[in-house]
């Protein structure tokens, strides 16, 4: 089972060659991501958050507080969509109409639950942080019983899954490519200011190792 | 009235220091980015498809093929959320609780129609090009009745409209600041890359003015 089971819901109708479903592109896709847009219904209203996410298997995870109307509402078994996409090129062809963008997204459809288990909350949230900035949870205060209640912990299944993806450069039509106007790509990158120390940090503490890791990771680049 | 009025729907319940109302702080948050995150409900089903928008006074704008099952959905009165958000940095605090992110982000509530009038539509679509790339539209092969006719344009008012903000430093709790853990803000920046020609550009084509200019837009950085 290396590719998603297309639905009549993730299948796409439309340039159908962007569309792929094969665990490999997807879990990279998330992996390269930290912000993702979870779409929600109250009251035949669509509602649509950005929060973090991350992933552990076959699962994604986002946060909040368990005092949230958000949380509550996308916790109570409605149907919900988890949007991740990335930006990473525009794409300038000789005609407008040719004009693109050069994207990687990941839809997630079903349903969202919560961890109850505080065990199980604790374990997920070291991930979450430790998959931000690694080694950093056991550096951290510990957190306290009332803080884990306060946080809610949603999980959603990755089954009804689709990736669509865009790369490459501007495809003319054929009696174009002579127009005499620049045409290509240009590549977008997120990247890292300096870090900025809290005013009220110690002059004796450095930038942690771990924080620098992060620095280097694959999908931000230290300016 | 330099405020869009709360609703119940855009009234923000929690962190609600967070929440800002001004036209200018929603026209900057909008005018600072190029991707959006639509959401839409299909049989129930919430669906959240990233595009790219552009603002024009109070309204906001996305295209798309005529013939794709989104734009019909989107364009056929049921409600819609528009939202944009840009993730402007990571924020470490002492314990795994307090760490945040900076961000600004607009959501819009409401319904889209599609923009029927041919001329009002490539107005509306020489904005959009010229406000990626100024001046590019006059030197596009120009756009033909057939592409117009595949392409429909939405449009969504900015009525029920709320943005949320965070900024600055951590925020800890007050008996933590002396826990011997980095602490601070780590910005993202959205930046470009290199432009690449198209393979089958003329070397007598350089990069040209108008893409200069882009490169300096103040959201984007050159590298």
């Amino acid at each position: 089972m290396d590719d998603y089971t297309k639905t009549p819901r993730t299948r796409l109708r439309r340039a159908s060659q962007r569309g792929q479903y094969d665990r490999d592109t997807v879990h990279a896709i998330l992996d390269a991501g930290a912000l993702c847009h979870v779409g929600y219904v109250i009251d035949g209203q669509p509602y649509v958050t950005p929060t973090l996410y991350w992933r552990e298997g076959e699962r994604v995870y986002w946060h909040g507080s368990a005092a949230s109307r958000m949380v509550r509402h996308q916790a109570g078994g409605e149907p919900i969509c988890l949007t991740v996409s990335h930006l990473d090129a525009l794409v300038l062809a000789r005609s407008a109409f040719h004009h693109s963008v050069n994207y990687r997204s990941v839809m997630i459809l079903g349903h969202a639950r919560l961890v109850e288990d505080d065990a199980e909350k604790a374990a997920r949230l070291k991930t979450f942080v430790d998959g931000l900035f690694p080694g950093r949870w056991d550096e951290l205060r510990p957190m306290t019983a009332q803080e884990l209640k306060a946080t809610s912990l949603l999980v959603m299944d990755l089954n009804e899954v689709s990736a669509k993806v865009r790369s490459g450069g501007p495809i003319d039509d054929e009696e174009d490519y002579d127009w005499p106007t620049w045409a290509g790509v240009v590549p977008l990158h997120t990247q890292m200011g300096d870090p900025e120390p809290c005013p009220r940090l110690a002059d004796s503490i450095d930038v942690p190792t771990n924080l620098m890791n992060f620095l280097d990771f694959d999908r931000y680049k230290k300016i």
